[in-house]
């Protein structure tokens, strides 16, 4: 007697079990989980008012608020697919989205209204909905002025899809991979993704009831890591962030009693760089989790010391809903305190429902040895059901029951995985594979470096050659040769980069990922080909 | 890109990333879950070779022991069924279980072989199976000597299915419900239900890596209530013991630095009432969870204080995999320490997965007030598939897409159920619904009282009145009376016993529940019809 696998059963759920508890709180506003299934609710018989068409997409751009948080349920309440947008995207890409995906509505906070009249005009967008950010004016009570309040305001909110008759493998939600150079890819996750992946993240992190999240990263990243589903299904609490803002976040932890949240590592170092630390109270933290990029041990190390929790990293993609593996320390490793934040640095080990295993060029799977390098590939219950129109990239990435990430990795004995490089990010310098990620960790140590960046770049004599772009600490002053030595000590004479340039920001995509495609472009575009 | 699910992947997954840890303690063995998993292996290969058919149905007869835990796995890796058997059934029972679910093999302990060697021949059943108990003789390594090991030990441990090509709504375990008095039913577990039953149990009780699980609980008890499932998709510790004695618990709490466990009721006060509890460290203690009957405030509370670790509750069915709610406080509910036992000793609330309501003879839901008294009903992951071979039960208790449990119960308005009593338990006297239960709690409550029964008798004036019948506690003495003024005091007038009745013991089924429709029996049996 199957019930269908979909997370609008966790909105029930904490409606049911959590009704008079605080659901959300959005600057100055909060709502209990009954109230907060009440405006999902109006949400949907909003679009089914409007017309929206089953499975309908229907389209987000804005920053992290409780209206965007109210969309994870309310559109697939209407039975439609959310279709969340990277609040960075240039009007072309998301011209792009909105024709790819045929949205039907879109809901946009005004601030990027000018950016979509830019937009040619799309034949299957019926229309566009201005959603005020409540935390634009802290106290203003957006209920009472907000177009989109007045909307939903009369609405009744008991009317919506049955849930227990949702099609477990009905697309929910689209996300597009940012796609620096060619067209976004839309990733289709259906409702048993999103449910599975939130019973699995809860499990896999320890998700209670007396979780109170802040939503640091923004929703429109893979559903700001699934925190939508699981932080509702344990019946913990969110805490909505506009924008990255490190004093804001640290009077957030305070005055919430915030135990958790994730960072993308720029954010994490900005965190640390960040002045005034001492005089917040962070008592109430529990964990982070930092994902997105890989992370380096000292890193890890120093955000513990700093909020006085436990923290370590994690990996995924946007093709896996996201999270495939936490780098907490198994139990029995616990003992050996030696490699400690050696392994929570590590992209870490599968959460249930994930099968990872890395294989070499003939799709022949690897040794857990620390050693062999081979791309990641993965089965389980929150691979996604494809990207949207791009039946070639499905063939190539989603074959023989396994989903090819793309990602080069080692696994260690202890089954933690090691992030190696992007597949397409790797340098292959004289016939030597070199990775930029571990070139980066090294320059990333050096007490002077506030980010940086590995690139290839064109070298008549080795093909290509790694090349580091360096953005250095507020007032701190070094030059090349300090950072060259610094990698001659603590590298292979091979991979050492052949040169340093200094820049004041690197271009990063919405989550603070740095795009290094974007930069690679720079010193090949009078080039022939990509490689040499 | 649906992965099926099946609990087979939970050990697959144990195996990757927990080989080398210790899977299994059963007395002087242990195996890591590399070793667990290759005997799991070969135990289905072994299957595979004696001709198993797919969905063969395989009965497994003995105490918890290792063995009985690789049959969970093994079994299903050969594409079978496990039939685990309750070992306190009749030659009766089990002949009717074996031809019911047509059996092809059964592994029995030695000990069952008078009692399987009492049932007529049986068509389907190919082989019997004698498995050598290893907690027999603590010092004899049975790996050596046991026919059964000698059978699996140059078997080839890389055969079996394909766990990733498994159907997950084919039946993996049937569980016969007890069935005092009638045939025994079987119940249909698929591969799904045991699957999302392992996730959900694991995040309701926060089950991690580091759990070292005594198996208190009978396996055959509804897979001793999901513990080989839950237990391995957290790579947590296997403790096996063979049948309840406090002594050995107490000193294999001690020994293996138990973190958790599970007892009924009956058990719970078996423990409180043996000597010697303070020579023991119970440090290593997490909790204790109390099921399979309805617990008191005061029987938690002293689990609470003799173990020195949380205590809850809970509820669940043999048709409900069985888990379906626990009795932890919701946080928002601690700071309120005044009820804190009433609420641990409840139901509880459901896991996630689970949807309960209460229902009214009309199928109309009750509301969560704490005194509207209706029919427990379900849906969600876990609800079995059906009883085998029974089409007219299935259409009774499964139907109108909810599951129907047979209990009467009351949700308080923070969402904890509390049984009232089995629909047929309830006494219907004068007109007046009467709780069984509730009686009973009162009872139990007297200081000279070890354990209670209620049921009802026969009574021309008022069709049927409740009747107590008692257990004192070691070296008490008191009377009918003590008893009766007891309940006068703690109970409305129409509710107390009209008489007591003092036994040496009361008869229970394999779990340690008291079977009162045994006891029920006993006065009905001169009546023309059961209830007046």
């Amino acid at each position: 007697m199957n019930a269908p696998l979909t997370h609008l059963r966790f909105l029930l759920r904490a409606e049911q079990q959590f009704g008079s508890k605080i659901a959300v709180i959005d600057d100055v506003q909060e709502w209990t989980y009954a109230e907060y299934g009440i405006r999902c609710r109006k949400l949907a018989t909003l679009l089914e008012k409007m017309g929206l068409s089953s499975g309908g997409r229907v389209a987000y751009l804005a920053y992290n608020s409780h209206h965007l948080l109210e969309a994870y349920y309310g559109v697939c309440l209407a039975g439609g697919v959310l279709v969340p947008l990277n609040t960075r995207l240039s009007a072309d890409n998301i011209h792009f989205i909105l024709q790819d995906c045929e949205a039907e509505y879109i809901f946009i906070d005004p601030e990027f209204l000018p950016l979509l009249e830019k937009c040619p005009p799309l034949a299957s967008l019926r229309e566009i909905i201005p959603v005020e950010s409540s935390s634009r004016s802290p106290l203003q009570t957006s209920n009472q002025t907000d177009p989109y309040e007045l909307m939903i305001k009369d609405l009744p909110e008991s009317a919506n899809l049955d849930v227990y008759k949702v099609r477990e493998n009905a697309v929910a939600e689209i996300f597009y991979t940012s796609g620096t150079t060619r067209h976004p890819k839309g990733v289709m996750l259906t409702h048993r993704n999103l449910y599975l992946h939130g019973l699995e993240t809860a499990l896999a992190y320890g998700t209670t009831d007396s979780e109170v999240q802040l939503h640091v990263i923004p929703l429109f990243h893979v559903n700001g890591w699934g925190t939508p589903q699981y932080v509702t299904c344990a019946g913990g609490t969110h805490v909505m962030l506009r924008q990255f803002d490190p004093q804001l976040i640290f009077s957030l932890i305070e005055k919430h009693q915030i135990t958790g949240m994730s960072l993308v590592p720029t954010m994490a170092t900005r965190l640390l760089n960040s002045p005034g630390t001492n005089s917040y109270d962070f008592s109430s933290m529990r964990y982070v989790n930092i994902g997105g990029a890989p992370s380096t041990p000292s890193l890890v190390r120093k955000i513990t010391e700093l909020l006085g929790c436990e923290c370590s990293a994690g990996y995924g993609l946007t093709e896996t809903s996201p999270v495939l593996t936490v780098a907490r320390l198994k139990s029995h490793l616990k003992s050996d305190t030696s490699k400690k934040y050696e392994l929570l640095a590590k992209a870490g080990y599968p959460i249930p429902g994930v099968d990872l295993q890395i294989i070499n060029a003939e799709g022949q799977s690897l040794p857990w040895d620390g050693n062999s390098v081979g791309e990641i590939v993965v089965r389980g219950d929150t691979v996604a059901a494809g990207y949207l129109n791009a039946p070639q990239e499905n063939d190539l990435n989603f074959r023989n029951d396994w989903f090819h990430t793309g990602d080069l990795a080692t696994i260690d004995s202890d089954g933690y995985v090691q992030i190696v490089d992007r597949k397409k990010d790797i340098i292959i310098s004289g016939g030597e594979n070199i990775s930029t990620i571990e070139i980066e960790k090294v320059i990333l140590n050096h007490s002077d470096v506030l980010e940086c960046a590995v690139v290839a770049v064109p070298d008549n004599h080795w093909g290509e050659v790694p090349k580091a772009l360096v953005v250095l600490q507020p007032e701190s002053s070094t030059d090349e040769e300090s950072i060259l030595k610094h990698c001659r000590t603590h590298l292979s004479g091979f991979k050492c980069p052949k040169s340093v340039e200094f820049r004041l920001d690197l271009p990063k995509g919405g989550t603070g990922k740095i795009l290094k495609r974007l930069l690679r472009e720079e010193f090949w575009k009078d080039e022939n080909r990509r490689v040499h």
